[in-house]
C-alpha cells in the first residue's frame, strides 16, 4: 500500500478520528511507505505513564576466549540482573540478521523508524555528529582534505591523515565564503574530515559527489542530478575552485573532495506518531542530533554516567519518554578494550538504582548494536534487551546477558518493534480494530 | 511489488501452471499486495488430509500475582499437555509485538490474512456481530442513539446508555424505511448501539461519518468522499432527518449518530487460496461472520463447548479444514474472572479427546490474542500455540503454557504463518521452486 488511506488509520476510533488522512512522509528519494508508523499513530494515545529507554551503546559482545564470557557476562551487574528477573528479556536485530548497523540506523531502529526506509544523508549525519545546528533548507556535504599532484590527479584521498588541529586551521581559511548569496560554513570533524554546509534560499541537494573514491584520477565535476539542483552544482563547483586556489600552498592538504550532499530529513516526530513528549539525555553530539531528528527535546547534561542519570531525575516530571544514551561501552569496544567495556557496564549497573527508584512504568535496557571488543568495531550480533513493567509477562531469565536472553520471552525480534512494545506496556496503545 | 507477476506464481510448477497471471485482489481503498497469499496459492494443493484449528479466544494471560501462574498455567490440562509433548509449540503475534488486536484482526491473522492489509469496515463488522446477513452491495453503518438539545447540539453521544430493550424498540420505529428505492434495515446491537444497512442498486460506502466524536457540536452532515457516493450521502442525510423527526419525543434517545460506512469486503476465499474445503463451528455470531468472509461454510451448532465438539464429529467427513471457536475464555478474561477462565480452559481440555480421537492429520491449538484477567481486556501479549501432526518436529515442551511455549520449536512468529504451517504438516503444499 502506497499512501492509501487504510481502514487501519480509521479504526483506532478514539485516537485515529482526527487523523483520517493520507499518512506518509516525503523523504529524500521519494515517498516511503511507513505502514508500521501509520498503524501505531492510529492507535497511540497520550497518557501520564513514563517510559525510559536506556541505550548502552554497543552493548552486545563476544566471549573472551579465555573465559568464554562476553563483556556483559563478565560484568558484575546485580541491578540489571534483578530487573531481568522481574522483567522479560530477548534479543533484537537493529536492521536484520547479519547486518552491522552504523550509529544512525541503529538508533533510528530503536526509535521505531525502519532504518532502511529512513535515510540520513552522509553530509547531514556528519554535521549532526559535531553538533552543527543544521536547519531546514541547508545542504550539508562531507569533505576530505586530499592531495592532488601538479596535473590535478588525486594522489591521497586523505592528505596523509592530517591532524585535527591542521584540519581546523584549513577550515578557517574556507569558512564564511558567500557564493551567489549562499553562505558557506566549513567546520572540522576529525583528522582530514570536515563538513561544508550551504545555507541560502532554494537549495537542492541532488548533486553528484566530487570525490572519485579512488586515486590517480581528477576530482569529479559536480553535476545536478535533477534540474532544480543546477544552481547548487554551480555553487559547489565554485567553492571547490576557490578551495583549490586557497589550499594551493598547503601540501599535502591542497585540495578537497566532497560527497554525501544532503538536507535535514523531515521525519515524522515521536510526538506525531506516538503522542509522546520525548526527551534525550546524551553526552555525545551524534546521539543528540539523531534524537533531534525524531523530535526529541535535548536535555543539557554532563559527561559522566552519573551526570546523565542525574539529568533524568531532574527532568523526570516534565516528559513521558526518556532516551538515555551511554557511550563508553561502544568506545571501549571499538578500542578493543574488553576490560574497560566491562567496567563501563558495571558503572551503569551501579548507577541504575537512581533510575529504578523513579519507578518508571516501563524500563527498556538495550543497545543500538553490538560492539565486541574482539572485533574492535560494530557488529551484526543481536543485542540483549530487557523490558520491565507491571504488565510484562515475566520469563525465566534471571540474568541480563547474551546467552540468557536467548531464552527470553521476548524472543528475537526487530528493534523497530521496541517502541510499540514499550508503548503497549505503558498502556499507551488502543486496541487495533474492533 | 504492486500487482506484478511475481516469480512465486510462476515457480510452483504443478500447482501454479494455470495461475500465471496477475494475482491480487481489489480491496476497499485500492489494490493490496498479498504476496504471502500469492505464494501459498501457487503451491497449495487439495488432498484428503484434515486440519483442525481450535481457537481458544483470548487464550494468553498474565500471572496471578499470588501464584505467579497464568490462567493456562493454573488450569489442569492433561490432554493439552500430552498434545504439546507429542507436538511442537511456540508463541504467535497476531498483528505484531505490542499491538493489541480486536477480534477481527486477530481472526483474520489466524486464517492467514494480513490483518493490516485486510480491513473490515466498522459497520460491516457490527452487522456480522449480530448475524445480519450482509450481502454484496449492501452498505452498513454503525449507529449510536444519542441525545441532542433543543438547538441540535449533541449532549450525550450514548443517550445515557439506554437499555438494549429500549434500543430494540426504537430500531423498530426506524426499520423498513425505503428512501430513493433503497431499503433500510435498522437493527439493535447492545445498549445505545445499532446498525443501519442500506440495500439497493449502485450504492457506494465512501461517505463521511455523521458522528462528530464529541459533544457540544451538531451531528455532521454526511458528505460523499468520492463523486460516486453522492447519492449514498443524500440518502443517509434523509434517513438522519427522518430519524430525528421520529425520535423527537424519545428523549434522551432523540437523535442518531452514524459512522463506519462500509461494504462487505471481497476477500479471496480459503478455497481459492488454500484449496481447502473449510467449515466453521462457532457459537457466537461475530466469529461465524468472520469465517464467512473468508469463504468458510458455517455449521449449525449449540452453545456449549461439548456441542461444538459434537458438531465437529458429525461433520468430520465432509470438510478438510475446521475452525472451532471457544468464546468463554475471552469473556471470562474480559470480566477479570481469573478462575472462570481457568475453568473454561479445563472444560476445553476435558472435551479434547472427542477431537483427538478423530485423529486429524493436523491439530492446531491457539488463541486470536491474549485476554489476561488482570487487564480485563484484550492485550498485546503473544499467544501460546501448539501444533500436532505426524510430520511435525517435536520439541522438548511437555506442557501447554505461556512460559513453556517460550522454549518451543516453533519460536515466536506472526499468526499469519499458522495456516501455511498447518498446510505443510498436512502435506497440502507443493515444493516452492525447482
Amino acid at each position: 500500500m502506497r499512501g492509501e488511506v487504510t481502514d487501519s488509520t480509521r479504526r483506532g476510533d478514539k485516537a485515529g478520528s482526527q487523523e483520517n488522512r493520507r499518512f506518509f512522509w516525503v523523504l529524500k528519494g521519494g515517498e516511503v511507505d511507513i505502514i508500521n508508523l501509520e498503524l501505531i499513530k492510529s492507535i497511540s494515545r497520550s497518557s501520564p505513564t513514563r517510559i525510559v529507554l536506556l541505550v548502552i551503546d554497543g552493548l552486545g559482545g563476544l566471549p573472551n576466549p579465555q573465559t568464554g564470557k562476553t563483556e556483559l557476562e563478565t560484568a558484575n551487574t546485580p541491578n540489571l540482573d534483578q530487573l531481568a528477573t522481574r522483567g522479560i528479556c530477548g534479543l533484537i536485530d537493529p536492521v536484520s540478521p547479519g547486518i552491522t548497523p552504523g550509529s544512525a540506523p541503529g538508533h533510528l531502529a530503536l526509535f521505531g523508524y525502519d532504518p532502511v526506509s529512513f535515510n540520513i544523508g552522509r553530509g547531514v549525519l556528519e554535521a549532526i555528529g559535531i553538533d552543527f545546528d543544521i536547519q531546514q533548507g541547508d545542504v550539508a556535504a562531507r569533505g576530505n582534505f586530499c592531495t592532488v599532484d601538479e596535473t590535478g590527479l588525486v594522489t591521497d584521498r586523505r592528505a596523509g591523515r592530517i591532524s585535527t588541529e591542521k584540519c581546523a586551521e584549513l577550515c578557517q581559511l574556507l569558512d564564511g565564503l558567500v557564493i551567489d548569496e549562499v553562505r558557506l560554513f566549513v567546520c572540522p570533524v576529525k583528522e582530514h574530515r570536515f563538513i561544508v554546509v550551504f545555507r541560502g534560499e532554494g537549495l537542492a541537494s541532488e548533486v553528484s559527489d566530487s570525490d572519485p573514491q579512488q586515486i590517480g584520477v581528477a576530482p569529479k565535476v559536480v553535476t545536478a542530478l535533477r534540474p532544480e539542483a543546477a544552481r547548487m552544482a554551480g555553487i559547489t563547483n565554485q567553492f571547490i575552485a576557490q578551495a583549490r586556489a586557497t589550499l594551493a600552498g598547503h601540501y599535502p592538504a591542497n585540495m578537497v573532495l566532497l560527497r554525501g550532499f544532503s538536507q535535514r530529513p523531515q521525519f515524522p516526530t515521536m510526538g506525531e506518531v506516538y503522542k509522546l513528549k520525548p526527551a534525550a539525555i546524551a553526552s555525545y553530539p551524534m546521539y543528540r542530533g539523531l534524537a533531534k531528528l525524531v523530535g526529541m527535546e535535548i536535555l543539557k547534561t554532563g559527561t559522566s554516567i552519573e551526570d546523565e542519570f542525574a539529568t533524568l531525575k531532574q527532568n523526570y516530571a516534565n516528559y513521558d519518554f526518556f532516551f538515555l544514551h551511554i557511550k563508553g561501552t561502544d568506545s571501549a569496544g571499538e578500542d578493543g578494550d574488553f576490560d574497560r567495556k566491562v567496567r563501563v557496564i558495571e558503572e551503569v549497573d551501579n548507577t541504575l538504582p537512581s533510575l529504578t527508584s523513579l519507578e518508571p512504568d516501563v524500563i527498556v535496557v538495550t543497545g543500538d548494536h553490538s560492539t565486541p571488543a574482539l572485533l574492535k568495531g560494530h557488529s551484526w550480533h543481536p543485542v540483549p534487551i530487557l523490558l520491565h513493567s507491571k504488565w510484562c509477562r515475566p520469563d525465566r531469565v534471571s540474568e541480563f546477558s547474551e546467552s540468557a536472553c536467548v531464552f527470553g520471552g521476548l524472543g528475537r525480534f526487530p528493534a523497530t518493534q521496541i517502541i510499540p512494545l514499550a508503548m503497549a506496556n505503558a498502556l499507551k496503545l488502543n486496541k487495533f480494530g474492533a
